[in-house]
């Protein structure tokens, strides 16, 4: 980050989710929808339409640095590397479409050209995201009567239809929704977890109804991603369709400076991102590790991920055992260049008690209540400078291998 | 490594875990003994002695790189650090003796002279390994007269014994022996599927009667190590406690060329890793994941490991589903400095269906049966270059889940 938003993450810390609302539709100059397009062998909805209506249009994007990027991601690339500005997103669940090579991408672009066809646009201002089994080639002639249906259905209430389609595992759709000073933020999220510990997917569009040009919009949402979706990506891997889109339609009228809009966009990713951590495959804790006396902010983060994706230390939480040296035992895997401390100085605490003080045992295990909130906050002061970072995660169940054997991603 | 070692690997890369017989009493000039010592709550044998009675002493040895390492690896650096080659290793299970501070560094130092003073030796001619929670002080007056019992106990048919008191939840005691042209190697091993995904306790001590010098020992260790304990150890993480000893007592009166040695060594450590993965932690399956047609060993090698600790696609093995698009998304986060290849080439098979064929749908997956046999065989061809290498890991499990929340660390 170039600006200092430490001050937007210390204040947020201690937030709790809030979600729900109109999300996508929130902002003015939207519309929306969420229909079945058969995809889902459940015949749930499956196919979901965003369309900024102006006046203005502006977009933003971060796509999964995945080298086996899904052909939606690599046709959305080129719509944002075409000078064109798009103004619809189009989005599926129930099928990837990574892995499906050249047919794969024709599918992507014949839904892009689809969408332009009913919506009078062009095939290069319409982004596509996917979401499901990689492998699997989309099926495309109820995909397409889909698309025909939820540009029917468009509405400026249908952003809670439109989260609704693009949910898998999740156990039910995440929105959120601002307004700062006269104008609104809003937005939606898919993800369940496979975020935590690896590999999710996330697809993610925030509107909002700010005057912003592209290259203000394109460098507050990359800063509002690594406020709050990297922080719950808890070893940096992204998966094949991890996608995040912000409209802007200018329709308040109100042109907010950069770091108002940053600071109101990482709010609004800020409380999808809970949502995703309060919905995690078969997790029963959220968990919250922040690294404190750190020498730099990338030292605590890595020292917070380093612990956040340790499956042992994963299991002790599940186990509601505040197993600090499972804890220790992770962060001493980081070389001294990773991260700076002295092994002898730090000390862990669960949920304010603190049970390793100095490297070494410190109160009692006892003390430590993890059975009672599906919260548990650990806080690791490293006593080596003055910088902090927070990393989510969830705890490693029963549930979670259930979920992921029996569920082919 | 200096040397090329590959052939090697390639002639013992269908190997399949031997095992059994004495252990570390096999090689000629050797005694062990096993004893309750009082740490495990169970009463079961808790304390090992292995001693080289000569004619010649040498020693060599590999201690984990963890930051928070406990006392009894810093003990034993220091024992390694002072000029004088070390005859004995005292082992206890049952406690770690891990994040103790200055009274822990004592305990190992106080086990350490009781063994000297028992068999007449000097305290920096004895190696101290612990294994077990972290945290936890070792329980000192029984462990000390455990070293006696164990010192009245040494016979040269004592390595079995030795091997049963120094596991863990391993499910049972895991040694290995073996003889090249009038020398011999023997070893045990503890170590039970911690080792993957990640922080394992490995306790190791490999005992020969070839006549080698320190140097030489040192580096066909180190390399045995490589070949070995390092292609199981997913994601590089060593626990506070790992160790891996090697003792010479020249008793075969041949010194072996240090290829020869390197081979031997590697060999009897290669049989002590598929042991472990073999008897990992809550396994069903034990995964070998080949990754050919790379440009360098070292990135085959990095390739291998991201996918053996992606824990979605642990989860697909246990749920019998032969999920490439989890082992590509995987491969997929390692960035072209790490592993250069081009996604569109890529090809995956499981047990020898080739499931992905140039980076899409290869063969139906439907042919592939993970259900039948404990071992997986996964081959990842990048077609970039001609080097390969292989990486052990094993299933994630409810099974895994529910050991390492029941059992503190």
């Amino acid at each position: 980050m170039s600006q200092d938003y430490s001050s937007f993450l210390r204040q947020n810390i201690d937030a709790h989710p809030v979600g729900g609302g109109q999300g996508v539709t929130f902002p003015l100059g939207f519309r929306a929808a969420g229909v079945p397009a058969g995809q889902k062998s459940t015949g749930a909805p499956d196919l979901a339409l965003v369309v900024n209506d102006g006046p203005q249009i502006t977009a933003a994007a971060v796509f999964t640095p995945n080298r086996f990027a899904a052909a939606p991601v690599q046709w959305s690339k080129a719509v944002m590397a075409s000078g064109v500005t798009p103004r619809v997103v189009v989005l599926n669940s129930g099928g990837a479409n990574a892995c499906t090579g050249a047919p794969g991408f024709e599918d992507s672009k014949t839904t892009a050209q689809r969408v332009a066809s009913v919506l009078r646009t062009r095939a290069n201002e319409v982004l596509v995201a996917s979401t499901g089994l990689i492998g699997k080639p989309l099926v495309m002639p109820p995909l397409l009567a889909g698309v025909d249906a939820a540009a029917a259905a468009l509405s400026t209430d249908g952003g809670p239809q439109a989260a609704e389609a693009i949910i898998t595992t999740d156990t039910h759709s995440k929105t959120t929704q601002g307004e700062v000073n006269g104008w609104r933020v809003g937005g939606m999220v898919k993800g369940a977890g496979m975020i935590a510990p690896a590999l999710a997917t996330l697809l993610v569009v925030v509107t909002t109804d700010a005057l912003v040009d592209n290259e203000t919009a394109q460098r507050a949402l990359t800063a509002a991603a690594d406020l709050s979706f990297n922080r719950i990506d808890v070893d940096g891997c992204m998966s094949t369709n991890d996608t995040l889109i912000l409209l802007a339609s200018g329709a308040s009228g109100i042109r907010p400076s950069e770091e108002e809009l940053t600071v109101a966009l990482a709010k609004a990713c800020y409380d999808l991102s809970l949502q995703v951590i309060g919905d995690a495959e078969g997790a029963s804790h959220d968990i919250e590790i922040t690294v404190a006396g750190a020498v730099t902010e990338q030292a605590a983060l890595e020292a917070a991920r380093v612990i956040g994706r340790n499956n042992l230390f994963k299991c002790a939480i599940f186990g509601n055992d505040p197993n600090w040296g499972r804890a220790v035992a992770a962060l001493g895997t980081l070389s001294e260049a990773q991260c700076p401390y002295d092994a002898t100085q730090v000390d862990v605490s669960f949920n304010g008690v603190k049970v390793c003080i100095g490297g070494g045992v410190g109160e009692p295990r006892e003390l430590v209540n993890l059975g009672q909130d599906r919260r548990v906050k650990i806080v690791v002061d490293l006593h080596a400078g003055s910088e902090a970072a927070t990393i989510y995660t969830n705890d490693l169940t029963y549930a979670y291998v259930e979920e992921n054997a029996e569920y082919p991603t």
